[in-house]
């Protein structure tokens, strides 16, 4: 049986561990919020090249709350995996994600801009990654 | 200007900043010897998902050293990003790429396998980071 992602399942249960996924696998799974609704994919990681850590899963809600498709960037700390509902759940509720920084397409952020990463982090109340290598 | 992945010099640049880099920039960069030749480029990553950190570039060689195209999953330390060559230099000699750990398209290694983990390792002289959280 091959998915749609043009991988058999033996395929995709390769690439995904107890421990380790793969980059490919990531990209463009579902995520859902606590009740389960879908809001969106994982549309990139943007990762630390020099400590080699995911920072933050970009996620694509698409026409999510009316608004016209949004990038979120979520640090990797708010995603966990749902074995069910094979797609990341991410606990927010919707007036956090109403909230939320967020870019549209083709407007990139400044990602070297460190008061943009710190937003991020304060927002989600986690912290920067870079700042503690 | 449009580059071969469709992407404008300016969303390029925007995807790659001094600390962070976006995951499906990683995926299809060439790589480099210490020499400059061109010996493939990244198939993937395996990211540790309770660490959130990369843990292996996954490099595709095709037809390298006379072999078929084969998948030399590389500690993520061995990477160099080269600005000039806008590739991955791999510090490795011949003898050492010819003798690393390898699997063929479709007979991907079992992730799982810690011991697996630990021989990529040990040929690189690196340190399995999941052991280390």
């Amino acid at each position: 049986m091959t998915s749609i992602t043009g991988m058999t399942q033996d395929e995709l249960d390769r690439n995904e561990t107890v421990t380790l996924i793969a980059s490919d696998k990531v990209e463009g799974t579902p995520v859902y919020n606590a009740e389960g609704e879908k809001l969106g994919s994982v549309d990139k990681l943007m990762i630390d090249k020099r400590g080699g850590r995911v920072s933050y899963a970009v996620m694509a809600f698409g026409g999510f709350l009316g608004l016209g498709e949004s990038y979120h960037p979520l640090p990797w700390e708010v995603l966990t995996y749902d074995t069910e509902l094979e797609g990341y759940v991410v606990a927010l509720t919707r007036e956090q994600l109403e909230g939320a920084p967020r870019y549209a397409r083709g407007d990139e952020p400044v990602w070297t801009d460190r008061a943009y990463e710190q937003s991020i982090h304060d927002y989600y109340g986690s912290s920067p990654r870079m700042m503690m290598l």
